[in-house]
């Protein structure tokens, strides 16, 4: 997905939150919009919205000097996850179809993305979750969904952010997970999943997680190290979280199950939905072509 | 008011908005925001919004080659309002205190600003009317206007937008006709009343109207004719409508009165009110130097 004009005030808006966020000093919000605004003079429109946010970020870390300034709220998000976790476990084993509900719930878990909102309460996450259990849902997305899965061999995980990658653990733990890798990215970007993540909430227990090498709010192959572009073209399917993945991935011709909250206008639009419709869909790779993907042809 | 980081991104969008109301060409929108974006790469913050505004509208016009862009919707506005003059006129008059019915009006006639949001339904503009009939309100100093309305010698009355000015009809109806002027800016800014507005809506029948020889969005003095400034000067009380003008008149030592509808947050937060409020409220000029100007030392 290329960068929209509307993407522009947007990016200037992040900056400016994510530098208040990060630091107390004026001058430091100022010289960030400003050095953001110079960035955006030139924009090279057909990049994705991500490839700014990755700048945008790095500009904040070199202006604040703090390697990874959303560590503390990473970690907030992290525990207040790993509670509901605990609540929301036995809820999956105890429906019908723990896999619908696995899922409904991994999009539950996108509303933690501090790339859109820079504050979250408990009680919008509570009700985003009971929302999520009942909302519409694309049911024919999910049996295709279901059927790669078992079809697949080797199948690539995209986690988005900390918090939410508790809830994608609970969607991990309906697949079959011998065949899976899940990538987190490889240094601090906003409140994306690391590694440290990973380990913190008990994923690097159940199953093979590793470092795509970047550190892009999506994924960005030419960002990534060798060994994750390795992994995403072997992958037989690709299961891939968030708006930034989606951004990032969605002209691809893998066979990519995104799995999101459409939190913002310009995405919604992209996709042909309205903002807050809970998204599960594939990259528009042909049945034929998703058959013989599937059958390592 | 000096210019806000938080006002940043909203002139990005304001440009993109403009620009999309004004013209279909893409390009002309990319054109836009790039050079509104380059405009405020080196932005003095100390400068009032408006003057930022002054600038991406003439960008606009030179760009689109369209030297009044919002002309239809503007004779929209007017046209609108007119029609609801004729509803509202006889409500002025059958209220116990038809001054601060007026001025209530006044300000719900605020709403039509296309500054700030680029569609208003008629059924908001009637949501608007009602609210303002009922919402909380300053009556002291509602008080001091009608007293320095009767005092005074030479009041200015400061317009805002095209279809608001017949709101403000309706005020200056219940103000000393004789010695008030009413000012529309000089030259096509955005959808604010001009000399053309003033004449359909018959503002110049009961009142002399002048133009202030500016096409800020706002009263920016020194863009303004020396006439104009001669008539500033010269009042002993100004009656300013809308947010572009408090927001570059708020610093200002003369007896000023706001009346607007706070529709920004960083204006809310200037103000001291909640976005939404009705605004009726004076600079800062102390009572004893009021009572001086009032009496012509």
């Amino acid at each position: 997905m290329k960068t929209y004009l509307d993407c522009i005030p947007c990016f200037i808006r992040q900056g400016l939150d994510a530098a208040r966020l990060v630091s107390g000093d004026e001058q430091i919000h100022e010289q960030v919009v400003r050095r953001v605004l110079r960035l955006t003079v030139d924009l090279d429109m057909s990049q994705t919205p991500p490839a700014m946010g990755q700048k945008i970020h790095r500009l904040i870390r070199e202006l604040t000097g703090n390697e990874d300034p959303y560590r503390d709220l990473k970690k907030q998000h992290n525990q207040f996850a790993l509670e509901l976790y605990d609540l929301l476990e036995p809820t999956v084993h105890s429906t019908e179809d723990p896999l619908e509900t696995a899922v409904r719930l991994a999009i539950a878990g996108n509303i933690i993305d501090l790339g859109v909102k820079t504050s979250i309460s408990d009680s919008d996450i509570q009700k985003t979750i009971n929302d999520s259990l009942t909302a519409s849902f694309d049911q024919t997305m999910l049996e295709q969904l279901r059927s790669d899965a078992e079809c697949a061999r080797n199948i690539l995980y995209l986690s988005d952010n900390a918090g939410e990658i508790v809830f994608d653990r609970l969607l991990l733990e309906q697949l079959p997970t011998e065949k899976i890798t899940v990538a987190v990215k490889g240094q601090p970007i906003i409140n994306d999943a690391t590694m440290a993540d990973a380990e913190f909430i008990g994923l690097t227990k159940i199953v093979e997680v590793i470092d795509n090498g970047s550190d892009a709010p999506g994924t960005i192959l030419e960002t990534c190290s060798q060994r994750f572009r390795d992994r995403f073209e072997n992958a037989d399917l690709i299961i891939a979280k968030g708006q930034g993945n989606y951004e990032t991935l969605s002209d691809s011709d893998k066979n990519i199950f995104f799995i999101l909250k459409a939190k913002c206008p310009v995405i919604a639009e992209h996709i042909g939905c309205e903002i807050g419709d809970m998204i599960l869909r594939r990259t528009l790779c042909a049945d034929e072509d998703r058959k013989l993907i599937l059958k390592g042809n």
